[in-house]
């Protein structure tokens, strides 16, 4: 019988922002560790709910040394969490982690599923992912620009609703207008409803509804969720809304 | 002045099967309410739980009669509580509560986030969509056949991970397996890893890791979601990992 790794490290999404819409699961899972590691921002959002924990993090770019942070108080036999925002299996370092798990043979790895981005931002928009949808980042850190284009490119091809993650940032101001310009010539058209949520569940959330032609001339920032309806999308009220198709 | 809709209905995403993902903000507004409407099956998970509230049920298919129940009893006056499971703005009845608003102008609409199945299910087989990722339903009761294969095709041609929603059914037993052709003819390879997840969150919680070619041969049923890695998808150890690019 192969043996089972003794140490438990557990990946949390803790959803959007300062945690009310973490899960009941993570919140107990918090609880119970005795070390939390994350991006700083997201620490800072915890320390005080989560009390007499030892907190460790390693700032943005700096993500393989956070996952080996866990791995390192794991094997410490402490009972090691790393959070991350939204969900840790979406664009969070759920797969970094599972990247790294070999190295750590004592180690084995829980995720705890958030709510991620998609959700909540199209909570506040109205329902603009009610049917078949694309998540894209435009970050290309880690990502080739080219394929980041034929995503987008075939996104619209399929008629999906989307979802962009990252879609700006101080090196890439210009990117959510770049990805605008490929959805375009792909058939996205000038009068499609879109959306976009700043800061969600932090102070200053705030939503926005324009049209795609809008959409292309804005400056988002980088805690910036975009939304871009389908064909069907309509504006139902102050709402962006993906229809499934009942038959009213 | 625009004068505020007086009634709030709250559209609440409850998470995978019984609740123990819900996040903490659903779980407030569901202790606020005084009638929570839903699914049969889905209210049955919170009956013990939420005592003492009014329950109000229609079945599969009646997602329209549902929805105006929550109208109905919120123009009585009543703090009202529709559930989704997973997240009620994806492939929930958040949309089409939006499309029945305009019939109801003394009513708004909040919209409270879950977590989806491709979230909970990404979580028990490793880390299956975390780059990129389309989200896409095999159900043609409101959505023809040719636009879902349109999509499939897409998502096939953007090298994007999948998570299929609403599998199969008793009238679309092998709708698993035409969906599957179409992403082969599209390039997805035979011994591409996948997985899938069956009754998340509830009793009998499965997992299963297969290749594509295993997957084409598959009967789910349809409390399954089902998970197919991009052309980068590797499986380590025995979680399905879809990396972000980092350089290690």
């Amino acid at each position: 019988m192969e043996k089972k790794a003794e140490h438990e490290i557990k990946i949390i999404g803790i959803g959007p922002g300062s945690g009310a819409a973490m899960t009941q699961e993570a919140a107990e899972a918090l609880e119970e560790s005795e070390v939390i590691v994350g991006y700083p921002l997201y620490l800072s959002l915890l320390k005080e709910r989560f009390s007499g924990k030892e907190f460790l993090s390693a700032p943005m770019r700096q993500e393989e040394k956070r996952c080996r942070m866990c791995y390192e108080e794991a094997e410490k036999g402490k009972k090691t969490a790393l959070v991350c925002s939204g969900d840790a299996g979406i664009y969070g370092l759920a797969s970094l982690m599972y990247e790294l798990l070999p190295q750590y043979p004592d180690c084995r790895l829980t995720v705890i599923p958030g709510v991620t981005a998609a959700s909540s931002g199209a909570a506040l928009l109205g329902a603009p992912l009610n049917h078949d949808f694309c998540a894209i980042s435009l970050s290309d850190l880690l990502t080739p620009w080219e394929q980041i284009e034929k995503r987008l490119a075939a996104a619209a091809a399929g008629d999906f609703a989307i979802a962009l993650y990252n879609p700006s940032s101080r090196k890439r101001a210009d990117y959510l207008g770049r990805a605008c310009r490929v959805l375009l010539e792909n058939g996205v058209e000038p009068e499609r409803p879109c959306g976009y949520v700043e800061n969600i569940g932090r102070e200053g959330t705030r939503k926005h509804i324009c049209t795609f032609r809008e959409l292309m001339e804005t400056q988002v920032n980088m805690f910036t969720t975009v939304f871009i309806g389908n064909s069907q999308s309509e504006m139902i009220g102050d709402a962006l809304v993906t229809k499934r198709g009942y038959r009213l």
